[in-house]
């Protein structure tokens, strides 16, 4: 039962249901999202899968934020989830680590704007939260160990979390919507082995593509097995296939849905990397004004950080997203840990090796996820110590509109320049004013 | 070294390296496929996703075999692969059940096409060759606990045959193939819950769509992670998660390419329904005579066959082809089993449901795949019974080319009409002399 009632939830929830706290958290959702989807537009990585993908495009109906183009609503959702994934900077549900506005909103922006006028913001926004809450549920119910075998958890429930959004967009009956997160369910897109390569963003993009495609064809009477999530060699049972319990896992958090809502738990990075390193940049930020006397770095972490994030020798700067050497270096360095810092060229910078060369790194299990020590070593024999018990960024210590702004306007503003990141910055807050979706999507670009 | 082993293979596979027995199965492989696409042109399952997916289609350059239209290279892929598979009809790797053409043939079809004039029939047949080749030797080294766990395998290792077969059409070199091979792995699509419903011949599509997408993506330089098959949580140990040996075992299947042939293996179908139920067919089939005096049927057969095709009381076609229950009643009560005994209407016929409540069925462990006996208890207390030691379409037993023929005119006759379908049968036997294959892709249907 727990698909049907996940579809049956999905399909149902209204403006009203929301309390002002998820309405909130929502409208953050958004608004980094799109400042991530912008500030990603110019990637490489993002310009080749538009290379490739070009000549297949239909009808332009659907925005590239930042891009000044458009596509059809299928193409639009694998790029804007490819853009708004590349630089490690969209925002974590921290209980899962899955980043769940990403494929969720790529695909429902896209398929409002093919909608044509007359989309609300009310509207866009309640199935943005009914596609995150489903998301992140189905996260909490194969977690860790679905994560642990491989799993890239975003692209995985990521699909089925965006057909729970364009299944809520298009009205999609109860019935229809468990047929689409059946359908999404079936794809099964991300391994954990590509972080470092172009593939884990794409993976964000494919799952927004996964969860359209399903809403699409369960919105044509298209069908998918009945208990798809939960059934007997269903979703759960396969895709956490060494947890027996899985399939009553996800149903036990399925049944929490819309009593507590996983979406005022989603944090946003003020940095533009995996959010274990961010501990430690926090940590090394504080003791940048030593940088010059450094003879080494010490840093004790929780030990999924040097799992994640252990590469010693980065080569640029998609991984160098995965070297907490990397990333110590760099702020200790600069003073900084944005954009600039996981650049290319930076990232092979000689006094940027040299230093990395000094970071050596503990494991220990008696770290939270969120907190970090790290400790120099100077020229004249003295130690330096910080302890970060909460990151920036962290549930504890949020960032606030004001950084979360900041955030955005670093990101945009190199894309569409300094007064078009205004105005998009106005715009992406305004959201839930929006009476035509379509206009306003378009809009954010110019 | 797998991944890189199976890259430099396909990339590098000529004509001059095919054994004649591999090019007279790759011929009869796609010719039986292009029966199987057109046969399946108008079912309802493929017409709901023309339908839904019709605005998102982009330039037509791909022919959708057997709908007089054609759509862009990806939604050509998807729609073939969906058609061919819909009628469970297509051929069949029997060693490890995928059903190896569908998602390879559909993808590379279509991306074929796309090239425009002067793809010579040649080229298509080794790049067939090689994304069948590297998809049944995946299939084989994660065979059999990946199937048991609940991977729909022709699906999963479907994509990662058709981004071989597309990048041996498009020139990629070894490194751009193990790129590509990788971003096809990550799209684990399938789940065998699925079966009997419309999503089933989804995941077949959706598997050539993923393989065509990678190797679009890996041409353009889009990077994987390095030795994406066989690494450490890589996908072999991600999608075979109970095996510790998957990677190696994945390993030692990839090492035999070239050496031994699996499309030299293939079996095609001479029913249009799960292949696990043949056996029985064939027994049935042969027992006709006594359908009006029977009170009881009793199959023994394979385990496999109830765990595949135990529904006891299918509601329609699509059911059906996973009861061997309805099976054996249709066959008996018409004496064929065809199309028409697994349309809609034959299955709720009163005389077929009472024939069917009077089936019942042993799992036999001692059995082989392809063995079946069926016992019948006439009115008059006599017993007549049937022993199959191979079924009809078994490699014991294949279907030689006038079966193959007769299967193609029946499927492609109600499609296109007599005189079109004796056209489309000679031009499908006629692929390997073609010197256009997109004026030939487009001339099968006509």
């Amino acid at each position: 039962m727990a698909t049907a009632h996940a579809a049956s939830w999905a399909a149902s929830l209204t403006m009203s249901q929301l309390p002002p706290a998820v309405v909130r958290a929502a409208m953050e959702s958004l608004y980094n999202y799109i400042g991530c989807a912008i500030g990603g537009a110019s990637h490489p990585t993002t310009a080749a899968a538009r290379s490739a993908l070009a000549p297949l495009f239909g009808a332009s109906t659907s925005t590239l934020l930042g891009q000044d183009a458009k596509a059809d609503a299928a193409h639009a959702a694998l790029l804007n989830g490819i853009a708004a994934h590349v630089h490690d900077y969209d925002d974590t549900h921290l209980a899962t680590i899955v980043h769940p506005t990403a494929p969720v909103a790529s695909a429902l922006l896209a398929q409002a704007e093919a909608l044509g006028p007359g989309i609300s913001g009310e509207r866009l926004l309640v199935a943005l939260v009914a596609g995150i809450e489903v998301e992140c549920k189905l996260a909490l119910g194969v977690w860790p160990a679905h994560y642990d075998v491989g799993w890239h958890i975003t692209g995985t429930v990521g699909a089925i979390g965006a057909a729970a959004a364009v299944g809520r967009l298009l009205d999609l009956s109860p019935v229809q919507m468990e047929h689409a997160l059946g359908i999404a369910a079936s794809q099964v897109t991300g391994l954990r082995v590509m972080f470092g390569s172009d593939t884990k963003a794409f993976h964000v993009g494919r799952a927004a593509q996964n969860g359209l495609l399903a809403a699409l064809l369960a919105q044509k009477g298209f069908t998918a097995a009945p208990g798809a999530l939960e059934a007997s060699r269903g979703w759960a049972a396969v895709v956490d296939a060494i947890t027996p319990a899985a399939p009553q896992n996800i149903a036990a958090q399925i049944h929490t849905l819309g009593h507590t809502w996983e979406i005022t738990a989603n944090a946003f990075k003020p940095f533009p990397c995996g959010i274990v390193v961010h501990p430690t940049l926090d940590a090394c930020l504080r003791l940048h004004d030593s940088a010059a006397a450094i003879t080494a770095v010490h840093v004790r972490v929780h030990p999924l950080v040097l799992e994640l994030t252990g590469k010693t020798a980065p080569a640029d700067g998609l991984q160098a997203k995965f070297s907490v050497f990397h990333a110590a270096a760099a702020a200790l360095r600069s003073g900084a840990a944005g954009p600039a810092q996981f650049a290319d060229a930076f990232v092979v910078r000689p006094d940027v090796v040299a230093l990395r060369g000094k970071v050596t790194a503990t494991a220990d299990a008696g770290l939270a996820a969120d907190a970090a020590e790290v400790v120099l070593t100077l020229a004249d024999g003295a130690e330096r110590r910080v302890f970060v018990e909460h990151a920036i960024g962290s549930t504890a210590v949020p960032m606030d509109a004001a950084a979360l702004e900041a955030k955005f306007l670093g990101q945009v503003t190199p894309v569409l320049g300094a007064a078009a990141a205004a105005r998009a910055s106005a715009m992406a807050w305004g959201a839930l004013e929006s009476t035509d979706v379509a206009q306003w999507a378009a809009g954010l670009s110019e």
